[in-house]
């Protein structure tokens, strides 16, 4: 069965999908509204752990502080440049701070190498419980 | 001269190099946030205008209504998996949709394909005034 978004026209990836694609990529990011009004996007590399996004961070950077005051949008995507083809999967919550001993322990064990040499201080939890995915299927070339 | 953000020890990319990153690629992600707490992330397909980011959305769409009512942050970004390199570039500003009809009827003839189908109401532009820059420059292999 295919499911369309009809206000775009796009195609919606299913749940299982969108989890495959998540554990299938390696570079995702991470908007966060610092100052409660202006949103920012950073890079992160993470890793899919179980049902989880799981990113390092730098203590005390912009991006550490941001995914623990609030919500955050992780996104990731890929494109056919030649065929006008690409997908989309965000995955939108609370992001949290992993603290305990033993989900540490675990997280320092996952294959994740930071963004940045700096960001090795915090583990950042992103729950999958929300997330959605939206694929574009040509039909017909209709825009010149 | 090579500028080095000392909090992330990421190599900084001056605004020069940010536009020409710009104006080589034709995806990016629009983060805005529709309800003013959760932000959210969406695909675009672009052009950089002279020195605005241009790109078209569905009328009623949530990135339609997300833009005119606030602060948004465009990224693009860049990764070699094999040697863990990567650079990303952000625009923060206000969207201003494109109404003048001289305005209107250059963003026509720019080679802009909506991401999907059905967004094609409506020009958004991202003034440029606001962009920055980071590259991942590694030293010694120091993660495991």
């Amino acid at each position: 069965m295919r499911l369309i978004d009809e206000h775009t026209g796009l195609d919606i990836i299913d749940r299982r999908e969108c989890m495959a694609l998540l554990a299938g990529e390696r570079l995702g990011r991470v908007a966060v509204v610092p100052d409660g009004v202006r949103p920012t996007v950073l890079p992160v590399n993470y890793v899919l752990d179980g049902e989880s996004i799981v990113f390092r961070t730098a203590p005390g950077s912009k991006l550490s502080a941001a995914v623990r005051n609030g919500y955050v949008a992780f996104e990731i995507d890929g494109a056919d440049g030649l065929a006008h083809t690409g997908w989309s999967v965000i995955v939108t919550g609370r992001a949290e701070e992993i603290e305990a001993a033993d989900e540490l322990e675990r997280a320092r064990r996952l294959p994740l190498r930071p963004w940045a040499e700096g960001e090795k201080g915090h583990f950042v939890r992103i729950p999958t419980t929300h997330v959605s995915g939206r694929r574009i299927v040509h039909r017909a070339e209709s825009t010149a």
